[in-house]
């Protein structure tokens, strides 16, 4: 399986991946997909999203059990992120039909759309379609870099954007929802451990600061007659690490876009894209106040204005509890105690939480990293965890 | 002429110039500046750089006055940096033709490719090749943003790129260049006058930092464990502004290039230009050394190599003082004290200095902003600017 995937939308200078939702990157992970229900003989379909299902049982029977995750990617991302957990999916379908289980509940394999949200700025596109905590509007609204809309994007890659919206009927009909995921952090590694059990989603958001201060010659400019944001947005970059620093969160300006971006000119705009996440809201609303008032103090200092923007906000997740113990329960049946530990990532579990039960199972990252070429996970980590989640199936469906 | 000129690679929502080298907008320009010198009778001429050449006079004679400048600009620039030498020594050649001045030299009007560099990141090509300053080898090296080389895109634009490198027999016939520029800062809105004559080119270059980092989850990597090539670019970019403070300097980053330029990825790479300049050579060291030194300090403490490549660099120029006499004397004739300033800005007159004696005359810049749509020059101004052009070439063609 991991054989057909690894090469698409693999980009050879960086060695990172480029799977954008609707591009032909995309197609081709969703062609594979549909490759890999059809060869088990699962009924596959697309819902009104674009999001992807391969169905063992009825799909229509209600009280399914569902996993899956998602198969696009940040810019130059790793292997795992996502496909981990789709490739866990179907290795562990197989794993159950070695096993000879019968299964009392239908169970359904997915791939989210746009999870990562690289191409439109807005993370778990898919999920939060059909979950209503993205409204069609809004989706409308959505534009990438060269200005093609959403719903353009979607039309290009042969979907149709008349159907997009809220499908509360197709959520009903799940009982529950499990993600497999790798860790993007060091938790298993320190603990020693293959495989864990999500606790909760930090609160998270994308806040946009745009600088505007006065496009100038760079080498005729006097410096006190000068507006330049560069400054206000550096002075800012600074402040988000200190703020983050003092509070135990984190806080990111990893995007920028300068206007006009010449060697030889002052910029007229800056624009940065902050990402901030910490355990608890109060903790994040002081992290992000903080830096809007430094960023603010710094603009006045340099002539620039300052506005910000929330770009997306998901509050603290915390993942059903019921479900969360009996995974404990079933993973744990031979002594074993496996961690339960919270993250700062998003996920399309996070999202569905709110409709659905759901759960996460997370394995193990040697060195944490994420959203990286460098990304990785041990072979013997991926086959436990790919035993986990069978269990866990096991466990919910074959009751 | 304006009206013709003015709507040319003009972006509508800007109001900026785009005419980057070789492409669509400058060949109009080019069409513009042809048409310009065959309404008047002159000869028309490309030289083997593809620099506009329209001759008055016998091009061969030698001992020839030239005037000109350049057409295209930098991102979203103003109309006047360039235009106005090209348009004003149009013009200062029908005001001679109006005062039925007899030519014993030679006259020439030139435009001068890819001043600018907006493109392949080099200043003053066209100039720099043919005074040798530029070897072929190096030029073939020169890309844009999209990888075309300067070789391609001049074919594209249907010059022939084997032809270009020093052309040391045709500046050897130019007696004296003279250029015509809207002045870059604010000197003479600061004396009150509508005209100066340069003294110097402040001593410039462009610097590449790169700052190597890791790319990484901004969600889920905790702070200690981050390579943030973001912080140390920023620490760099205030350090920058510090040192040129010290310095009486100027130094400024406007333009960035980041990697992987993701909302949630922590960059693997932020590369960011330094253009610096200062009135002497050893200021100019020590504002480079200094910033330099902090941003390897800052890249210890962050985890970040940084290294710094100098793209380019133009020791100070320091005009003919001959001519520069002689141009003081022309334009004082009535007892009218004409202001000699310095400036920071690079110039194909700069270039040039080396191989012909060259000069430059400003025009007042109310507002001193420059490389932006809002720089500007008053009608009044402009006029007086081409009185004393006319003045200028009158007084060294027709003696």
């Amino acid at each position: 399986m991991w054989r057909e995937l690894a090469p698409i939308g693999r980009n050879a200078g960086s060695g990172g991946y480029r799977r954008y939702a609707w591009t032909a990157a995309d197609a081709d992970c969703r062609e594979w997909f549909k490759a890999q229900a059809l060869s088990r003989g699962l009924t596959y379909e697309t819902d009104r999203n674009g999001n992807q299902w391969a169905w063992l049982g009825d799909p229509l029977a209600g009280d399914a059990v569902v996993t899956g995750s998602h198969l696009d990617s940040v810019p130059d991302g790793g292997a795992f992120d996502g496909p981990l957990g789709v490739v866990s999916s179907f290795a562990a379908l197989d794993e159950l039909r070695r096993r000879g289980v019968e299964f009392s509940r239908p169970l359904a394999i997915s791939n989210f759309g746009d999870e990562e949200g690289a191409r439109f700025g807005l993370a778990c596109v898919g999920s939060r379609l059909a979950a209503g905590q993205l409204t069609v509007d809004k989706a409308h609204q959505l534009r990438d870099g060269d200005g093609i809309s959403l719903p353009q994007a979607m039309e290009k890659a042969g979907y149709d954007p008349g159907t997009i919206g809220a499908d509360p009927e197709r959520l009903a009909r799940i009982g529950a929802f499990v993600e497999l995921h790798v860790e993007q952090g060091r938790a298993l590694d320190l603990s020693g451990d293959a495989v864990g059990i999500a606790s909760a989603i930090w609160p998270h958001g994308r806040w946009r600061y745009d600088f505007h201060g006065e496009a100038n010659h760079a080498g005729t400019t006097r410096l006190v007659d000068r507006r330049d944001p560069m400054l206000t947005y550096a002075g800012t970059v600074l402040a988000a690490r200190r703020e983050a620093e003092l509070a135990g969160a984190v806080a990111t300006f990893g995007k920028i876009s300068v206007e006009p971006n010449g060697v030889n000119a002052i910029p007229s705009l800056v624009r940065g894209w902050l990402d901030s996440r910490a355990a608890d809201q109060a903790t994040l609303d002081t992290v992000i106040a903080g830096i809007e008032q430094a960023a603010k103090e710094r603009g006045e200092r340099d002539g620039v204005d300052v506005r910000v923007t929330r770009e997306s906000f998901t509050p603290v997740v915390e993942f059903e509890h019921a479900l969360r113990d009996e995974l404990a329960k079933i993973l744990g049946k031979d002594g074993a105690d496996v961690p339960v530990l919270g993250t700062g990532a998003g996920h399309d579990a996070g999202i569905l939480s709110s409709s659905v039960p759901t759960a996460m199972l997370f394995v193990r990252n040697p060195t944490g990293v994420s959203h990286s070429p460098a990304e990785t996970a041990g072979e013997d980590d991926c086959v436990a965890g790919v035993g986990a989640l069978a269990d866990v199936l096991e466990g919910l469906a074959c009751r």
